[in-house]
């Protein structure tokens, strides 16, 4: 028997400096062409949620931002900057916990995490926020577009971000948007090896994925995405959106 | 510029059948090598928590089970095999949630999870629940020093489970038992390439490492295991305990 054949976990590297307004499917089509690392059919690109923002221009200018007074009273109580705890609030539809000087919040799209996403790490010198894309499948799909045009190959792509979690200590990936590749795989209704059935066992892959993808990513390598290869889950157009729990079946609204 | 190397992801395929006090070592040895796969320093072995759990008999005959009144009118109500139920409340040390038929709890591990981690699922023929390992960081531990006699190699192990988590649909896996890694990776205290501080960036790596291995394992595939190549995070001696959040500062207990 001779040894099976991996998935594996390409970081892209050589990517430029991601400016405000670049067109990141250039930059990524270069380094892929001088990485040696053409896509084929079948591959999953994973994107940082970083780059993709820096790309489509979702910044914001804190001076640009008037703070009311309950976000005022929270930063005056928590050290930070009255500014920013304004734009959380606004880029939130629904606050899930402030504690802490914490805030979780369902965003507008409708994900859950510390301070609606808002980042203000590796976003260029001055006082700059990043939001969370508007519509990170779109994002997904124009990468997916992209590829397919620069290298005739049909690529599935993930834009993934790190969130909390609770109970658990670290952050790890989830998929914000998702093109080509089904993100929840569903085993509900098929048979175990006992024949009996398997009850409500669905998987989340495409936060798998972007699980895998940071293990080659990391934090400070301005490694913003990976390429993987041999992943043999189900394929169709996918969004993010369905990665999303229904309200009404949450138990920790 | 060629190609980088891959994180590199293998099936570990041909084990047996495993059945109740089996060595789960001896049987991942004989696959590793029919498959020519010898693991190699650095390498990390994920193993699911169902195999250690049959090969350590940590399972419980449901007929030997005397439900109390609690967890018969909790069964009742949401059609569940009282026995089961009683179970969950006795791997509990707190719940956290009952609602709409599921029990999340902290199991005496601290785990939080759906129904104390209890499995029914492919657990051979007879009512028979699947318990977590006792302690999974010394199943891991065990298997990490049989690896280390057969293969003169050192390799970290996680042994690893499916939980499912607040606000996302789906489920992914998770590292109950580590031996030979850092599990979370700490950003803290690092500059950002703008020479700003990142606030309270840690990654749970060990947690990624067991989603990575889940992407070629699969539900139905009979592969309880995956080796992992080329992995660079720090190595230690580990903890799946490190992974759990202090109580006090979590916001949804």
């Amino acid at each position: 028997m001779t040894s099976p054949t991996p998935l594996e976990v390409y970081p892209i590297t050589g990517l430029p400096e991601v400016l405000p307004g670049d067109d990141l499917t250039a930059h990524l089509v270069t380094a892929l062409r001088r990485g040696e690392l053409p896509p084929r059919d079948g591959d999953v690109l994973v994107v940082a949620q970083k780059v993709v923002s820096k790309s489509e221009n979702a910044r914001v200018e804190l001076k640009t931002i008037e703070p009311t007074p309950f976000a005022r009273q929270w930063a005056e109580t928590w050290d930070r900057d009255p500014r920013a705890v304004e734009l959380v609030l606004r880029e939130s539809k629904r606050i899930v916990r402030m504690a802490r000087g914490l805030i979780v919040c369902e965003t507008h799209h409708g994900f859950v995490c510390a301070n609606a996403g808002l980042d203000q790490s590796n976003t260029g010198k001055g006082e700059v926020a990043l939001l969370l894309p508007r519509d990170p499948d779109r994002s997904a799909r124009t990468l997916r577009e992209g590829l397919r045009k620069a290298f005739a190959a049909d690529v599935a792509v993930i834009v993934a971000d790190t969130f909390g979690r609770p109970w658990r200590v670290g952050l790890t990936q989830v998929a914000l948007g998702v093109a080509g590749l089904v993100p929840v795989e569903d085993f509900i209704d098929k048979l175990d090896n006992d024949g009996r059935r398997l009850h409500m066992t669905t998987i989340a892959q495409a936060d798998q994925l972007a699980c895998a993808a940071d293990l080659v990513c990391g934090k400070l390598k301005r490694v913003p995405a990976a390429l993987i290869r041999n992943y043999d889950g189900p394929r169709g157009e996918g969004s993010g959106q369905e990665l999303l729990r229904d309200p009404n079946l949450d138990l920790f609204r």
